[in-house]
């Protein structure tokens, strides 16, 4: 494997993403710069090896690791890279882990730029994971960034998933898609955070299988769609076992943006019980009176509003 | 126009579906019994008319009605019917009228019958209606007994529409479409109450479009399936000007019984504020027991349970 130096524009979008400066130390990692390697390490705990075909890598995390930390983001750091990449991870049995993926795209010229990251999870029974996906796009170039993350979840008996996913600023496009396939006592937690800007377009498609019983589902989407952005939230929650789901999407517009939810709830079984709640609004009049009576602009009471919905 | 008379399985399903024995007097009313016409009345208030075409009625509400009632039954008492028909209601400005449109179809033999109703509503400015609509199905026949109605409903500046539909028993398949615009200050209730047994099917498809500042809708569906029982709930709401859209469905799912809510929301003016809520599932364990306590089998107490969650 041969590795490539980082660039000052991937050290900058890592600190971003990951909240790390530079390559981090004593744990695993495997840093992804314009579709080369930056960085790469395994540990005793957890194996990061290329895909034989070079599609991407395998994160093996061993049975039993406890509180360990792994870090794979991928940044893309100048126009017209097409980046495509299958990571797969392997959580083995008892296993306690924190996966840190970000994904940062910089475009300075007028073509555009795109990173799609293809993530498999597939946990061992008892195995516990939390998974943080923060996605920025920077740079002052005209071309689009865009960024389709898709997810791939199975969860054996009583293993537990958190997903927490962020996309704040910068990204024109992105179409994310999650499945999710939940064994015996299974729990799967998703959080989205989202805020578009100008023309962006933000497609979020959840899909989510309790099959297990016992298992259960919480999916949570909280959104802010400025200017002339569009999103749209589909999410699909279908309960054949004794089961327990819960969607819910509460979204800010602003300007002249333009948000669509539509859930789904399926109760297959008896002992199903599915929740879905939805709102879609502007900030409530009477709460930035009171923050101007605070003596805050219309502006910044609107800012301080949307930093608390988001954080 | 010919009138036929009613024979007793009409007049059975005439008590059932719009409480009334036999014609109604003083009011306007149009019975419609396999397809032929069994009564009507106008009034100088309300007046029926069929249409040039043979295919329906009109029926004309003069402006500045005030608290009157129309009964427009539609029955079909033998097996082997398929009635389509298309009635389109007139409401003049200011008019407040009550219509009371139920339809019940009874079978004996082993072939289906089929009652299909296509009613389209224009409400001038300042006018209310109240629609009340009952669907029954009734007989040993082995042929199935389907109601497919059609809804279509264009309110103009500060109308109030209130649609109250039922069906709680005997029909073996249903699609209910409904789809309203809303003018300026324009409001309209829908409520859906819904019991399937069997292998029944059920599907209810909403399509609101919020056009005029100040308009709201509010679609609430409280359903059972029971059985082998299969329903199906949609629900789109669009809001496209300042207005306020709520949609609810709860779903109590009993034997076998399977239940999908795909509801949809979209907000294209910054000034809709939308909320969907909905909620699938059986009947708490703890309510049963507590009622257990006051003496009820749990079959008695389920029956409480359902009543009260339809009523």
């Amino acid at each position: 494997m041969n590795e490539i130096p980082m660039n000052d524009v991937a050290r900058e979008l890592l600190k971003d993403v990951a909240d790390i400066d530079g390559k981090p130390e004593g744990v695993a990692f495997n840093i992804r710069e314009d579709s080369q390697c930056a960085g790469r390490n395994s540990t005793d705990n957890i194996q990061i090896v290329s895909k034989e075909d070079g599609s991407g890598i395998d994160i093996i995390v061993q049975p039993g690791t406890k509180n360990d930390k792994v870090f794979i983001p991928a940044l893309v750091t100048c126009s017209g890279v097409h980046d495509l990449v299958y990571n797969d991870f392997y959580i083995g049995e008892d296993a306690d882990v924190t996966i840190v993926a970000g994904c940062g795209v910089s475009t300075d010229g007028c073509d555009g730029s795109e990173h799609n990251g293809i993530h498999r999870f597939f946990l061992k029974p008892g195995s516990k994971v939390l998974y943080i996906e923060k996605h920025i796009g920077v740079g002052e170039g005209t071309g689009k960034r865009v960024i389709n993350p898709e997810t791939y979840i199975e969860q054996e008996a009583g293993s537990y998933m958190e997903m927490n996913t962020t996309q704040i600023k910068g990204v024109d496009s992105t179409k994310r898609k999650s499945a999710a396939k939940l064994g015996e006592g299974a729990k799967l937690v998703i959080k989205e955070k989202l805020m578009t800007h100008g023309d962006q377009y933000a497609e979020t498609a959840f899909e989510v299988d309790m099959d297990g019983a016992g298992s259960s589902c919480t999916l949570s989407s909280r959104s802010v769609a400025r200017d002339r952005s569009r999103q749209l939230f589909l999410s699909k929650i279908n309960g054949n076992n004794q089961c327990a789901g819960h969607s819910e999407c509460d979204a800010i517009i602003m300007d002249e943006g333009v948000v669509s939810a539509i859930p789904e709830i399926t109760a297959n079984d008896l002992e199903a019980e599915l929740i879905h709640e939805a709102a879609i609004g502007k900030i409530a009049g009477d709460q930035i009176i009171k923050l101007r009576t605070l003596g805050l602009t219309e502006h910044e009471a609107e800012q301080h509003i949307i930093e608390g919905f988001l954080k």
